[in-house]
């Protein structure tokens, strides 16, 4: 089977995508053959202006439901693939949207949000982020985890403390991940994780997405499809097989003020970090680019079972076992 | 001078009363002699709820203005003393109400908050409370106390964990306050701070207000007024004669539902600790008994100067110190 029609035939999901929605890219997307991506709905909000981005975020699926669909289970996904569409699944990268409220969790999944990563770069009331000292999951963090667990919510670590996010795998019933993360075997940065922390994520039966993101990344704006997928060898190496897939960080379509809403605290306060250039890797630039990657995957090598479940097999699998449907 | 007439002459300030607000326990501040306290209007409440307390507050004192003024400054103190008022200082008991907004401090500073304790037990955004395993002041945190040093709103560390407390007293350019806390020196607990806690916070230009909450005494209980007198003894040799005063903790007229608030995190969530019974020391079982503490201090050896000191003029120094005003 040639690498495009391997693409068509399998299930392709991203991890984690934060552009600028709205039709361009959900026609990228298809462009793109996706079946399904993490779409973040929050990040620096409270819990009303979280609504308000879902409310916004419902709207624009209604207006485009020629090419997308919500999803709350992967039976959805499937669904969503089958009508040649792609699957809208809601995520946050900040629990700050629950608030104090341990009800505002279920309250959440009911809205149709999936993944939620536990602390975006800094603390919150349940942790911290990578971005700053870390002193572990709170005793809330602990009730909210629990909570996570309970509604089927799967806990992100990507932006999260190396303690937190070592408690939280500890601390959670069902699998976590890292949706979007690099390794900082290839390239040292407070985002990337160690094969450590790569390692004790999939002892435990967590899963890590790879991202593609350039400034984390060995060669930076240099970098192209090829590096991508050295690094996607590099974390199957330490993972296995069956514990890894794709999570871009695609941002497409955003601008300066949103980077720089991303990159200080509470998205005005104190600057966390710089990003200087930021480019995606040649080759895969656009999402419309994904099946690129499946080429790339077996162009270097990996079989196309492998790259199946790298595409989205292994999301699949793993966010059955934590949603329970 | 005999004691009745010492109390009546001297500024008496209370640091700390979290009393059910009504004519009644006006009243009884009013008897008391009290010149001002700092009563406590939010505790686990965000911004809005925190403000509806202020609306509610603000209603009370209007009502009762032949009793009451609001105080937001020192000479206004001084105002309420020389017309027969006790003034009302607001405070808070946590710094979740400032949420994630930098410039929510100077709103409260508009509205008459005054002294803002920077957790309540548990993790916030700042910080972490005495309840629980506390990693330090956050770079946010940092941030508030910046801003509340700029704007003149005290930080109280009474409920705040060890490292945060440490590093906020660090961090502050202004002097900062345990308002209310019993010495660990005299009884092992949580919420008393150990001699080398108060000479820390001496040591760096603080203060200390010390409470006869009975759970924290040494007698519990059966404790009496000549207890709360011994812990002011033991503080005042710690800290010396100037930065020590009164924060009783009143919790005058509140019920169990509020203390199930109290210790429960957020309001609601896991119980974090148990009082038992909840008496104050025989002698100062009301806040209309205030004129027997300046009565037991002077029994209990303490001069006339030292007395007025520890009764009011402490506070009134270092509140200007912090206010400018």
């Amino acid at each position: 089977m040639n690498a495009t029609e391997l693409h068509q035939q399998s299930i392709i999901i991203d991890g984690l995508i934060i552009a600028k929605w709205n039709r361009e890219l959900f026609e990228d997307m298809h462009k793109g053959g996706l079946s399904a991506a993490n779409c973040t709905v929050s990040v620096w909000d409270d819990f009303q202006r979280t609504v308000d981005n879902i409310v916004e975020m419902n709207q624009l699926i209604e207006d485009n439901s020629d090419l997308v669909m919500k999803v709350h289970t992967t039976d959805d996904i499937r669904k969503a693939k089958e009508a040649g569409k792609t699957g809208i699944l809601m995520g946050f990268q900040n629990a700050h949207a629950f608030e104090d409220q341990l009800g505002y969790v279920q309250i959440f999944k009911d809205l149709g949000v999936g993944v939620v990563q536990m602390c975006y770069n800094t603390q919150n009331l349940i942790g911290t982020g990578c971005y700053e000292r870390d002193g572990g999951l709170s005793g809330f963090g602990r009730e909210i985890v629990a909570e996570m667990n309970r509604v089927g919510i799967m806990c992100d670590l990507s932006h999260v403390g190396s303690k937190t996010s070592e408690e939280v795998i500890l601390a959670s019933s069902k699998p976590v991940c890292y949706s979007h993360c690099l390794p900082s075997g290839l390239k040292e940065h407070p985002r990337n994780k160690s094969d450590e922390e790569l390692k004790f994520i999939a002892e435990h039966g967590g899963f890590v997405g790879v991202t593609m993101f350039t400034p984390f990344l060995k060669k930076g704006p240099d970098a192209t499809i090829d590096d991508y997928v050295e690094a996607i060898a590099y974390i199957v190496d330490i993972v296995g097989e069956d514990q890894v897939g794709i999570g871009t960080d695609f941002t497409q379509g955003q601008d300066k003020a949103f980077f720089d809403y991303l990159t200080h605290d509470k998205g005005y306060a104190r600057e966390l970090t710089q990003f200087g250039k930021i480019v995606n890797p040649e080759g895969i630039r656009t999402v419309g680019e994904f099946p690129n990657l499946t080429e790339a995957l077996l162009r270097n090598g990996f079989s196309e079972r492998l790259t199946q479940k790298i595409m989205g097999e292994n999301w699949m699998r793993i966010l059955k076992e934590v949603w329970g449907q």
